[in-house]
């Protein structure tokens, strides 16, 4: 069995070489640009993990889990375009860096090299973990367009958005977990439990994401405070607030949206506490983790094979707050 | 042997139907808004003539052939949004009826589906068709980079000019008949005079294409001529009159590129024909289109079987001027 940082380190070494011809570098320039601007490699090592859970790791986990990361980097590129994001990981986005219609095309070649990677399966498995990918690919746009839907709106109910939160991010991290299980020929319950497990913990990360943008010590969290209540994003916490807060809490609410105070983080974070929306966050994120870690203990596979899975959850989720 | 209007329209029968769920209209109508305003339907007839051509056609010719279409639409939808064009087929594009975050991913969404069209061939040919399938995706994606790349260029070499012709307009003609031919195994060499056979009649068709903007009988062509002209694109006759021209024409030819003269049709066509780019085009056409004849002539089945395709080419390339 092997640790996260082992299988990170491992994919790393794969994953960076270069991905597309030297022929045309106006449109592979771009995307290999992105490609080595890094990230946490989360999804691919997940692939490798579901596949290690059930048996040694095999040459086609490699294959799907570079499908993934090239798959997660073309969404990134679009996302990027359709959100107006100058950055990403700290460095300029595609389209800041280079154009749009040059974003959008390498995205659309990235996507195309996702599937060269996934032609590499041989016949035994190739049906079932294509129909897979491009299920959660669709999934994966439809969580998109939901949350440029919701951003329209002035409330969305929970329930709403959680379903988009699932599409736009557990449903990749399940999927990933599922091929790499569906490569070492796990059982159709066994999969469900581990896409299951991979689905909640999505969640129950998400959640924490948001709170930590709110609550999060500075010095731990990387980052001031507070940028999501500047950019009036739709989070956890904002939605929950406006559905639970009092009339008069609500207006506060609404006004500090409509406005730029210049006290605002500090003004809608006391309203979060007021409305009890950070003890709420709290037990939100534990229940989705909960829900998570039930669905790896019914995996019918000896508990030290789950442990590196058990490791990472626990480290994507501090239970330390 | 079937002709392409029997097999069009058995196309059009098949796919005119729900592409995509209902679940989620903000992004799945636009994909099916723009499926729905039509287009000949050239490139999936031509996969189905190459697997006549061969054989009776399978099934699988008809799950490619929707493939194929459906990532034709997705690469007009994306090139829209680059090309900044208001108008597809007379229609607003996706981009100008929703906007361009949504058109942007249904198009994604389009692609993803092209693929799952794919995923319904057996193991015998799977891995050969997606392998030519996403090599003739990449190349389409480049010949539309190449384009952007040359409009902001003052001159292009002609040979570079075809290049990207060939990559934007004809390998997916080429890879569409290949395709069929693989899925009634076609020998390699008979596909090989296939594929050339429909790139040589892509380069014919754009060339006559470029010509008939500029020269074409308005009652036969439907259109004013001269569109082109006015929006100063690159065409084959333009680049060969700046490759000829003499100094005085050149001169002229490139004050009334960077002007908006009353009669710059009127006076570019003159020039056009002062250099005898008009007669040069004609030939440059039936050049390809000769030389995609000779392809399909060595094509080792009967000559019967070759009728519907080559009375497709000849309807496409009209030889009467």
């Amino acid at each position: 069995m092997h640790s996260f940082e082992v299988l990170a380190g491992d994919f790393v070494k794969r994953f960076n070489r270069a991905h597309f011809p030297s022929s045309l570098p106006s449109l592979y320039d771009p995307a290999e640009y992105f490609l080595s601007i890094g990230g946490k490699r989360v999804r691919p090592v997940m692939c490798l993990m579901g596949n290690e859970l059930f048996g040694d790791i095999g040459n086609e986990a490699w294959h799907v889990a570079e499908a993934i990361e090239l798959f997660h980097n073309f969404t990134l590129i679009h996302d990027d375009i359709m959100d107006n994001a100058p950055l990403r990981r700290g460095k300029p986005t595609v389209h800041t860096k280079y154009n749009m219609p040059t974003a959008l095309l390498s995205g659309d070649v990235m996507l195309i090299s996702a599937y060269d990677s996934l032609n590499a399966l041989s016949e035994k498995h190739l049906h079932t973990v294509v129909a897979l990918f491009n299920k959660t690919a669709r999934e994966v746009c439809e969580g998109q367009q939901l949350d440029m839907n919701f951003e329209k709106l002035v409330t969305v109910p929970m329930e709403d958005y959680i379903h988009m939160i699932t599409l736009k991010t557990s449903v990749l991290l399940a999927g990933s977990l599922q091929m790499g299980a569906i490569l070492n020929d796990a059982s159709e319950e066994d999969q469900k439990h581990l896409y299951e497990f991979g689905k909640n913990l999505g969640i129950a990360f998400q959640v924490q994401d948001d709170y930590l943008d709110a609550f999060g010590d500075p010095g731990k969290f990387g980052k001031q405070p507070g940028g999501d209540i500047l950019a009036n994003k739709k989070t956890f916490l904002l939605i929950q607030a406006l559905a639970t807060a009092n009339t008069s809490q609500k207006q506060a609410l609404e006004q500090l949206l409509n406005n730029n105070d210049p006290k605002k983080v500090e003004k809608v974070l006391q309203l979060f506490r007021d409305t009890r929306v950070d003890e709420w966050a709290k037990s939100l994120k534990n229940r989705f983790f909960d829900l998570s870690l039930e669905h790896l203990d019914r995996i019918t596979v000896d508990n030290n094979r789950k442990e590196p899975l058990l490791s990472l959850a626990q480290f994507l989720i501090q239970r330390e707050y």
